[in-house]
């Protein structure tokens, strides 16, 4: 596999996944996962997740920015991992960048609800499998 | 959700699971995130995975052996973290115990392959997500 196969099939898997895995550092030293929505992305080293203020994960990422993100193809036996840092965004434009009517049910005060927050993920290093192969990349 | 309510969902979540996210400590203290095959469990607090000895993840969890599992349902909006430990098994009832044929394409030499080892996962807490619910429980 060399890199350019393996990034075709990157923003493809990207592309396709709805859910993410985000992987934290917890408490007492454990690492935590918690499943995501892919809300919106660029290429594959930006990411911005919505999520609850109060929710142990945006504590968790106060105390501890470093996190990774995985993406699973289970038919074709691929998978991503993007390890990288977060930013826990409040401003508007972040806000309004990710919002649709279906967040209601989470964030009833709309678009301004105190609890609703932004994660934003930038990549710095990947790791690709597919089948018995894997590709280490470094991102800039 | 009532503890009750959810152990008998969580033994079917676990039940069904065929992949599981493994997270572990990984280089500079950024969590790590892979996929491995379910291949043995007792209940919902023990858990066996077959892996390649010379894998990043056996090197990570031979430093920190602080891991966690997740199982997720995307279909019912079902997710299921497990935090516990893990040890790194070689002996021969273990490799009979998880042995079949399958894994004669990443371990050539058989149940003997040097490379072939055990992951033995013991959870000590969980969190399990039902919605918009959630409820943690303590694993004796």
């Amino acid at each position: 596999m060399n890199k350019q196969d393996a990034i075709t099939q990157i923003l493809k898997l990207v592309e396709e996944s709805r859910t993410i895995m985000l992987g934290t550092n917890g408490e007492n030293g454990f690492p935590n996962i918690k499943t995501m929505t892919n809300s919106k992305h660029e290429g594959y080293n930006k990411f911005w997740f919505s999520t609850r203020t109060s929710s142990m994960r945006v504590s968790q990422l106060k105390n501890d920015n470093r996190a990774c993100i995985y993406f699973i193809d289970e038919r074709n036996h691929n998978g991503l991992m993007l390890v990288g840092t977060v930013e826990i965004l409040q401003d508007i434009e972040s806000r309004k960048m990710l919002w649709s009517e279906g967040l209601k049910v989470y964030f009833p005060l709309g678009i301004e609800d105190p609890n609703y927050s932004v994660l934003y993920f930038t990549a710095k290093q990947g790791k690709y499998f597919n089948g018995l192969s894997n590709i280490t990349f470094e991102i800039e």
